[in-house]
């Protein structure tokens, strides 16, 4: 297959992908941004362009990158948080990077601090749930997950490196959430990026509820 | 374009975005009214007609007025809301208004009270998170958005100036709520508008379902 | 119109609005029935039959029967909550009765006792909501509507008389709930019943969200 | 009919069935199986292959597998629970069996535990809903139903006898729920298997939504 019908290819996945995170409410309004490895060498990215409404994106609203984030093919701005993608790509060799707004990653992220959990920085845990089996490489429920929370910002061109430092130190990271602003998590291709994506927001909802009543166990 | 043509296009988007509030749970039974600016000089506008389904709202169930309300195309009563909209597109220049009654928007219109806000009237902060970022002119997550609460009433007309005077005050407000009621949201245009419904609904589901948790910070 | 293609047409809109309340989460599995008067003198109704999958309600599992609940039209098995349906249509002129089985209409009726209430029996109240404009005849939020909560039982032929009485003399209701099991509520046709059904079942979702939160007013 | 299109017609309902659940967001990811028995003499199910997503099921996801779990018709894996669904199938001859992984039978697989109960293991009791009445046999509100919650595990090999066992004991168990992992039951064919599903999550849900509730009766 050709590079250029390749490229189409995986537009077409990538404004399905965002149509349904739409719909389900995890990327509503212009929110949220979507990409996928176009090219290895030299790198270049797949992404979608800021501004877009997801309910409404179309295999035309995605551009290609190049690994210092300049639009090599189609129109529009690479999202502001293209800088985030690149660094996942390069520390995790991932093919595919989803990034969502949902109310219940939102509402997580906010439920941890420094403070409470030692040394380390903020994260949350996830421990002992069958649908912790559909992260890669998870074999047993008998697992705890760890996911770093990040202070959000405003400069990730300035912010990108940490994370991609963290990202090459614990291998065991299948995502991170950003404080009060949502999710990042990858997969070697989409399908894989999507069905992780559909595990932790499973798991972001349930221990959610969980949360919200006074039975809590 | 010919301004009857125009007025259809508008039509239909908002035909389109009736049925999509419907279909989130935003505007049920016949509840909710939406417009858009058809002219400007002399001002009308294309808004829903009361009293019909939003599930199954068709163009033709949108009417265009002039700036008194007067019905000057297409069959059909307008809002008993239609000065709250000249109000609002007199004030803030705005393109299209949009107005819902979402559970969570009823449920957040409850919980800020006149007592516990000191001067200047009920008013609901919203503070810190990344989605602000969605709303016209907001930069950072660093923002406090404040929507003000306004009583309910069944005489609109008789309302409309002192909030038209609020808008015109505070040229930083996006949306404000009647209590018990529902939200109202503008924009330069109708995706804008669209758009700004959607963060300020997601706003209001995050801090709802946070409240409603022992836990929350 | 021919009695026979009048009583299509009602089919038709039953299994559409059958269909609907399976897809919002109002009538799962085989819960829930639907009836419209086909005729009023004599006086028969179009109701769905019972055992059928709502979300594959089609105009076929439809019958007409006559005002002893025996088929005349059609094959299947009215509902056994039949004499329900007839004594709503013959106390209140109703020409469209809708009964749901909702999560909030389900843990709503649980939270009123008798105890609790005084004299008059179980009722749950509903007040100062805009939405309530959405009943018939109501026309301001300043209005505190009552739903009586019936207890449940399976000899609906027994207990329809009481609650035929009922209805007679509180002409001001708009639906009644029955304990852990669900909400029934009419119109002078399908649409108004329909619309009634959506503004009770919001109000339900709207108090029953409220009332889980500590912060409640 | 003969057998091979007997097996077509199940494995397009199958996926029908998968399509769903996931559209409810009770087989997110690849979570979830289903399955339905295809001939009696000698045992063959038509059930699910693994690591498929349930939103993207087709009928070509199914295989034919006999009584040992080996595949006799198609290409891909059965799942590594279908020893639960042999079980299921031998112990209660039932004709079809599905799993579900839904956030509300997640959490409220965690609320009982073994000491809150006294002997017989962990229960979940379900008591005086009318949806009750959706599961096989029961005609009245007025029952009482127990789930039990079995531990989850990896090796539903070695655990499968157990729950064999236990089901041929308790003929008026619907189905079993399983510690932080999801829902079995099962019906003499797909439709009745789909309604119990329905009605379980349902009653799930309005449990659990209680639950939160500080006013809960």
């Amino acid at each position: 297959m050709s590079h250029a019908s390749q490229f189409d290819g995986l537009a077409r996945e990538l404004a399905e992908i965002a149509r349904l995170c739409y719909a389900r409410g995890w990327a509503l309004g212009t929110s949220g941004n979507f990409s996928a490895v176009a090219g290895r060498d030299p790198l270049t990215l797949a992404i979608t362009t800021s501004g877009i409404d997801k309910g409404l994106l179309e295999p035309a609203h995605i551009v290609e990158i190049d690994d210092r984030g300049r639009v090599l093919r189609g129109t529009g701005s690479p999202s502001a948080e293209t800088a985030l993608h690149l660094a996942i790509v390069r520390s995790r060799g991932a093919g595919a990077v989803l990034h969502t707004h949902s109310i219940w990653s939102t509402i997580l992220s906010d439920s941890v601090t420094d403070a409470a959990d030692g040394g380390g920085g903020a994260r949350l845990a996830i421990e002992g749930y069958e649908m912790l089996k559909g992260l890669d490489g998870i074999r047993t429920h008998e697992h705890r997950e760890w996911l770093p929370v990040v202070e959000n910002t405003q400069d990730w061109t300035a912010a990108a490196p940490r994370i991609e430092t963290t990202l090459r130190e614990h291998p065991e990271f299948h995502g991170f959430l950003i404080r009060r602003h949502g999710l990042y998590t990858w997969g070697k291709d989409l399908p894989e990026a999507k069905r992780q994506l559909e595990i932790l927001e499973f798991l972001f909802e349930a221990m959610g509820r969980k949360r919200g009543m006074t039975w809590q166990p």
